[in-house]
């Protein structure tokens, strides 16, 4: 079939908007007609070449929501017109590590996902021409149809809005599971967030959903800290604006150090301030920012020999097809909010628009609608 | 009174053996008779100058084991007669550390600690000619008597041999601790342990105890396998003579990473490696050594990311009073090893041999006795 998609043909380019070939899904695969997706720093890490391990031609996207269209050989857990929502970490319930449960990290099917590519080894979409383009992520929402592997796929309600809930496919995810997956936060934690951008704020009502009592945002814009108080900030901090060091005020800002530290900058000397700003004896900080390709973080490791502790997250924690459904489940139900984060919507031609604005720090997300 | 002890007169000097003078316990203070005390690298540390925060002159020394002799005004948890084990980490029970299940640093006394004083900010050691000499991590062992806070004693059986359980005052309870405490090791999990000293072996012991399939040791000195063998090790690799790349080949032993690695080299490159050969997804790395003054670890935040945890460990995570008394009954009921780790024992007066031997690499420990 022909779909439209948005196309990643060189490093550093514009999305080139074009109609492109896809092939109906193989065993163990599903065609998803996608309804919506956002745009993340992750694809713009791809797109801009600035990822080493970019592939291109490409259709990129990974946060999307859509219809089941056709079902491959072989696929028992969703039917046509099931609503789902790709997931760029899958759940396939029978590898080391979906068995094991201190991880999401499933890797029944990384090596290929790694290199853009089905499970198969071979790819689903081809340029008009024959070139074949490679899948992102597993995902490729930057399409109007794609196909995924099964074990990529979360069932979701169908009263669910496709504009909204295809946030849930990464950045609310990310931010909610990085507060009760990983760092499994108590009632009445301190905690200190850095960057309130989309995953900051995500990870900023995470805080308030685990009943924390104070919920410290560092950010280098003011400008975050309006928004970020409606999802349940408590503290505004603008690091450019603090005389002195910013471990010890943010010490002293928490009484002592935080429960809690979550980097949500990608930064890595923001995170070695998220590590040390963590209490004495018990603090945990946790990384959510994906650093530049080669930065490395540092510190003394005293640090951790007093007790703190550095942990990382990837997708929060979060198994797809298991708890997706449920936190889109929250959203109906009004536990978490999402609608004020998509502060615009595009059309699949102003995608590149879309990229301008997370550059000028204008979005939180902007959401493609098909 | 008058009692004898090694005194550290000054930075990078050998110890004075000499009489000092000794006041009696004030309030919430004992006065312990030292039987017996082991030598540890944190005693060479200062002893060296090497710690930029040695105060000098102190009697050093904080693992030994003696017997109460006097108790200050108010002292209720022990009586004369009893049986102790000096603790550098004391244990309040009222501290907001002590009150916090997730640590073991309790801070009730940590700043007149520091400075080398008993909580009243004095000092009780005194030289002949008056000049006052501070105490050493709150315990100062290297003297036939010696002053200590009551919630600073842990009180032990009295069949347990002074020169054998003075050990658990630090290296054996470090040890298992990190094992125990720290990383929570359960049944049927692989290991590697870096470092096959003092300390290394006590983590391989609390390995075993654990019930670890797979416990592998690293080390530059091969003549440490076969000691560490008796202990529980399954594997001994020496870095030096591995070719290419030390994290690929523990990873493909561990087949696929290790669920726990410990640090017990001190050595900030080691602690590297011991947090890339950690299975990713789940695999936690303990530091338990402890770097020269300025050192730093570093690592790509990746390996966070992609779920390792890198965490540390003081005391083993132990609670001197409550479980101090526990590990020297499981050293009497033969749970775990003692004995063949006292490779040395001293006089006083041998003292100096004993950072000799340790320097050497010839002793586990050496336990000195009066
Ligand atoms: N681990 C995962 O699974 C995962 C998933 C999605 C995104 N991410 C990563 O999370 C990070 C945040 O993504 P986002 O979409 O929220 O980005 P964003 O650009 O919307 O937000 C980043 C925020 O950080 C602030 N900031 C930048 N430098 C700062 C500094 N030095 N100090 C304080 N604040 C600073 C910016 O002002 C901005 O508000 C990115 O690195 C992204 O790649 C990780
Ligand atoms: N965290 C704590 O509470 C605590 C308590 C006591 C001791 N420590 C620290 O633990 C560390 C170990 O103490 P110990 O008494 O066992 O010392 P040790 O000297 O007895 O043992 C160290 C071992 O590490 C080996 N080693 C050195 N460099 C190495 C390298 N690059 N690769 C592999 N092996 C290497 C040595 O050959 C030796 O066998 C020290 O740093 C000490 O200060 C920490």
């Amino acid at each position: 079939m022909r779909t439209r998609a948005a196309v990643a043909v060189e490093a550093g380019k514009p999305l080139e908007i074009m109609e492109v070939e896809l092939d109906g899904p193989k065993a163990g695969e599903v065609l998803v007609e996608i309804k919506a997706t956002g745009l993340c720093h992750t694809d713009e890490f791809t797109r801009s070449g600035d990822d080493p391990e970019g592939i291109f031609p490409a259709i990129l996207g990974h946060e999307g929501a859509g219809v089941v269209v056709e079902i491959g050989e072989g696929v028992t857990s969703l039917e046509v017109g099931d609503h789902v929502i790709p997931l760029y970490t899958p759940e396939c319930r029978e590898c080391e590590y979906c068995l094991n449960p201190k991880t999401n990290l499933c890797q029944s099917i990384r090596a290929t996902q790694g290199q853009g590519l089905l499970p198969d080894g071979t790819t689903r979409f081809r340029m008009l021409d024959g070139t074949p383009i490679h899948h992102y992520m597993g995902c490729s929402t930057f399409a109007n149809h794609t196909v995924v592997p099964e074990i990529a796929l979360a069932k979701i309600r169908k009263d669910a809005p496709f504009d909204k809930v295809c946030y849930i496919g990464c950045g609310v995810s990310t931010g909610i599971g990085a507060v009760i997956n990983t760092a499994k936060v108590e009632i009445g934690s301190r905690a200190v967030v850095f960057g309130l951008g989309g995953i900051g704020l995500n990870v900023i009502q995470g805080l308030r959903l685990a009943g924390a009592d104070q919920i410290v945002g560092v950010d280098l814009n003011d400008d975050k800290a309006e928004m970020a108080r409606r999802f349940g900030l408590t503290d505004f901090v603008n690091p450019s604006k603090v005389e002195g060091d910013i471990v010890a005020h943010l010490v002293e800002l928490t009484k002592g150090g935080a429960d809690y530290t979550f980097d949500a900058t990608g930064n890595v000397n923001v995170m070695r301030t998220a590590l040390e700003c963590a209490h004495k004896g018990w603090g945990e900080s946790i990384i959510i920012g994906v650093a530049p390709a080669g930065a490395e973080i540092s510190t003394r490791p005293f640090q951790l020999v007093t007790g703190r502790i550095w942990r990382g997250t990837a997708f929060g924690g979060v198994r797809g097809r298991t708890e997706v459904p449920k936190i889109v489940d929250w959203y109906m139900d009004g536990k978490i909010e999402i609608d004020p984060m998509i502060t615009h919507k595009l059309s699949l031609d102003q995608i590149n628009e879309g990229f301008e604005l997370m550059h000028k720090g204008q979005s939180i997300r902007a959401v493609v609608e098909f």
